[in-house]
């Protein structure tokens, strides 16, 4: 693999082209999966139509993501290729400022992608990766898409999972989980099984969770809960289908 | 590369992911790009908005398309990574049923996908691929990207671009080529510059375009210039981006 393309600097979407050419990299260390390459393009379709900005409901989301994510018990963020290849650094500081595990957790699962998103976590300030002893599974699913680790994502009552397959999110809502997905596609199964479905760019929405949990960081129990509580999903996932009709 | 996902046979779209393959197959074999994986997905993003079906504006466009390849004293079908991995016999079969050359036509574009690309035309059916050669350029356009062929689309009157680049849509159009666009995304300025902007799936248009000139062989000049001059562009785009809001 080795068809690079370079980007004329009077290309008019330079930065969108910059992202894309994070997660190739992604690709060449064995982050990102061809899948995931297709999963990114539909996910720049979504955020062309939204506009490429966080929704004023996309923000209140994030701020109950993060007020979610400091009253877990045990939290953990859940991340595949994608998530990897394009915000390694801010997933580890989102960890820090809530508490919360990391686990590495595949559609696609290969013990050689899992090390290297691993390996590409611990390079970016990541101490404890969890998700490669899977000595646990996600009823209802297939064997190897319903892997996770005992002391991970199978004993979390808060999960993160940004990008999620559908499938996957269902079978977490159904173990009582409460779920936090990103996702572009405010129609797709994911964030409709979420608690707190969050229609974002990840580049724009995880650290905007982390800038909120910091701001939350002395907040009491009572405060992080009435947050949680006016949150509302419906009137979010609403709002993101009408900002992508009115294009 | 050898991330081989395992589509289970339950997954809701099943169909989406199977093309999702044939692309990633062409990766495989040189023929599609990484660059080109992220487009698959745009693409898919936008199908799914538009109901992945073709609209009555899209078939109205399909059929002028048709028309104006009869028509042509030299029509080129422009390949790139996509349409080759994708539409491979399609693209053969409307050459031939519109008497258009096929050239091959990169953004990014090196000899060794070149030719990747050459073979695997003609390993569906093309007897005669043009793209090699290279020697004229199209004005206005970086040199590695204004490469064509000087008897391909250099010298051609009508030029199908499917899911073509919007700076080279927009430098072949200066040269006063009539240009026929297949894109998703109504929005983009590829489409926007086309005399019949064809928003649908390659994989739906171009064997419908086949289907509409076998039906047209027998039609007078006459008879095809009054179907091109039916044809209501501005309105073909905007029937495409109402589809995409009345999601």
């Amino acid at each position: 693999m080795s068809h690079e393309v370079e980007i004329p600097e009077d290309h008019p979407r330079q930065q969108s082209l910059l992202t894309r050419h994070r997660i190739e990299d992604g690709v060449e260390k064995g982050v990102t999966s061809k899948q995931g390459l297709i999963a990114e393009g539909r996910g720049e379709a979504f955020d062309y139509l939204l506009g490429e900005a966080t929704l004023p409901s996309a923000d209140d989301a994030e701020r109950a993501a993060a007020a979610q994510l400091l009253l877990a018990d045990h939290a953990v963020l859940s991340v595949n290729g994608n998530v990897a290849a394009l915000v390694p650094k801010e997933t580890v500081e989102l960890a820090e400022a809530t508490g919360a595990d990391i686990e590495v957790n595949l559609f696609g699962r290969t013990e050689e992608r899992m090390r290297a998103i691993a390996d590409h976590l611990r390079a970016h300030g990541a101490e404890n990766v969890k998700g490669l002893t899977a000595d646990a599974r996600i009823p209802g699913l297939e064997h190897e898409r319903g892997k996770v680790d005992a002391d991970g994502i199978y004993d979390a009552d808060v999960v993160l999972v940004p990008l999620e397959d559908g499938d996957r999110a269902e079978a977490l809502a159904e173990m009582g989980k409460t779920e936090i997905v990103i996702d572009l596609n405010p129609l797709s199964r994911s964030p409709r099984t979420a608690a707190v479905p969050v229609i974002d760019n990840i580049i724009r929405a995880v650290p905007n969770m982390t800038k909120h949990a910091r701001e939350l960081a002395d907040a009491s129990p009572e405060e992080l809960e009435s947050i949680v509580a006016e949150f509302d999903r419906e009137k979010a996932l609403n709002a993101a289908e009408r900002a992508i009709r009115d294009i």
